[in-house]
């Protein structure tokens, strides 16, 4: 008898959350882009990255974000490639950017310079200064290679609405693909939401003093996404919280409520050096060494091995 | 009998907001650039740009945000350098940036490519294709004069706390050059918060149901800044609404209550180009016509055009 409830999701999600516009052409694109490769003997990865922008007034000045950069969807989709999967990086808008993201810490202008020995005025070469992007010509190479065999297929969001909408598009785009597909949800999503039907249209006035919220709780979408839409996939949730003491037994509680494959669990102050994965059976720690942090690796190469081994396990146990 | 007002606000900065570390390092930093400047004959403006970040946890995985890219900002700063002022720009992080907002939308590695003719692999220059930045010698050009010149001073602040501490610390250091000072108020400022003291350490969980938050109104900077910080500098503020009917009544009253020089008042979806310069005596519209936004004119040169003239009477009119 689980219909009532998952229908009440789907209905709450078309009555509550705005449907983006270009939804259905998303969708077309993505089970395209899936296709595609799943024919070419590729598995294809759904990753969510990034904040959901949260309006708390229709025309809108104001909303609740969550913090992320972005970070973590952005290098992971990188060491998938590398893996030999392609990738749906739906995305937070400005958020972190496969390959990309190595711009983000200077200032591009301070990067670039005219080229020596080139004529004098507006009209000469500007080169990359590649002492301060020693990585430039690597990256760059790269970057074109993933263009050029179309192994990522970037979808924006900007608003908690356009994400649920666009995942539950993903989920039924990618279910065509049955075991090849995973879903890597690591954007931060928000858990409260003001609905459209309670929602001021205009710029709350400061006038009227202090502000009271009111925000319900965001529906679970995570059970239609395991249940209904893509019930053949490889399902990966993450769970941040700040108070390491109650993070395993959340992941578990997650693991038993949703039935899906794993979750990985990491507090805010480590997360770029300690993960768990947290499976219905086993639980594996990844820990950056300080020799790993001095040559660079970074976490995510450790978290995309582990989950592409055991997606490759449970494609297997799928078959068998 | 002004004072127990104004050293309440002074004493709630100090209780409620998180004052930043680094407060007193930049205002020297301030300080030392605004009499270097005016020094040298150069009027002084503190631009302000960007969204507020307002933390509901103190470990913060969720914040309120103000929408604001920080363009009308940073291309403020371009115009205000062009007239002879050295700018302090107090932004947001990763809002937009003088010179470097040019790059918002496009993917920095969809601009570079391997200079044709160098040796293959990855030792060779790695170049911008003016195809898709024709701009970019310009704008490089410029970047590289104003570094020089040492005309701008970038500060950064994330959260409404650090924007409060380092605002009163700029007013404080720029007070010392009087009425060749102004202050351009145009970042986004968060109307409401949550004490530092009911601030819960942790991620609100959302297993405890539906958000009940409450939230209480940020004090009136403006008010300290132009009665105490700064009482001779000329001071502009900006007012957002959504609302076109309400706008000009606002800004008149702001102006009746802070007694500063101008209100730019703008309407969030007419914004870029359309605004009115109010002050107590005038009220000037600024349009930017068919012609002007195909010529890719940008209402920033217009307001600072309009408040450098402004600027000039009342350092006149203060003298005289």
């Amino acid at each position: 008898m689980a219909e009532p409830r998952i229908s009440s999701i789907d209905g709450k999600l078309a009555e509550e959350f705005a449907v983006p516009s270009h939804v259905e052409e998303v969708k077309e694109k993505m089970a395209a882009f899936a296709s595609f490769h799943a024919e070419a003997g590729r598995k294809v990865v759904l990753i969510t990255s990034g904040g959901t922008k949260v309006p708390l007034e229709s025309r809108t000045v104001r909303f609740l974000d969550n913090f992320s950069s972005g970070r973590r969807g952005a290098s992971s989709a990188e060491y998938f490639i590398d893996s030999g999967y392609a990738v749906i990086f739906l995305h937070r808008h400005r958020s972190l950017y496969p390959y990309t993201r190595m711009f983000l810490t200077i200032n591009m202008l301070d990067a670039l310079e005219f080229q020596a020995g080139g004529v004098p005025g507006n009209t000469g070469e500007v080169v990359v200064n590649q002492q301060v992007l020693p990585n430039i010509a690597k990256v760059l190479k790269r970057y074109e290679e993933v263009k050029e065999s179309r192994l990522l297929l970037p979808i924006e969001f900007n608003t908690l609405s356009e994400y649920l909408h666009l995942l539950k598009a993903a989920a039924q785009a990618l279910s065509t693909i049955g075991s090849k597909a995973m879903f890597y949800l690591a954007a931060a999503v928000s858990d409260f939401y003001i609905p459209a039907s309670e929602m001021p249209e205009h710029k709350i006035q400061s006038s009227n003093g202090p502000l009271q919220l009111s925000m319900k709780m965001v529906p679970k979408i995570l059970s239609p996404l395991v249940k209904d839409w893509a019930p053949q996939a490889f399902v990966i949730s993450f769970k941040l919280e700040t108070d390491a003491s109650i993070l395993l037994d959340k992941a578990r509680r997650a693991l038993d409520t949703y039935r899906h494959q794993a979750v990985v669990a990491n507090v805010l102050d480590s997360r770029r050096g300690y993960v768990v994965v947290v499976t219905p059976e086993t639980q594996a720690e990844l820990i950056l060494t300080e020799e790993d942090v001095k040559n660079e690796v970074e976490i995510e190469e450790r978290i995309v091995s582990n989950l592409t081994s055991a997606h490759d396990n449970f494609i297997t146990q799928q078959v068998a």
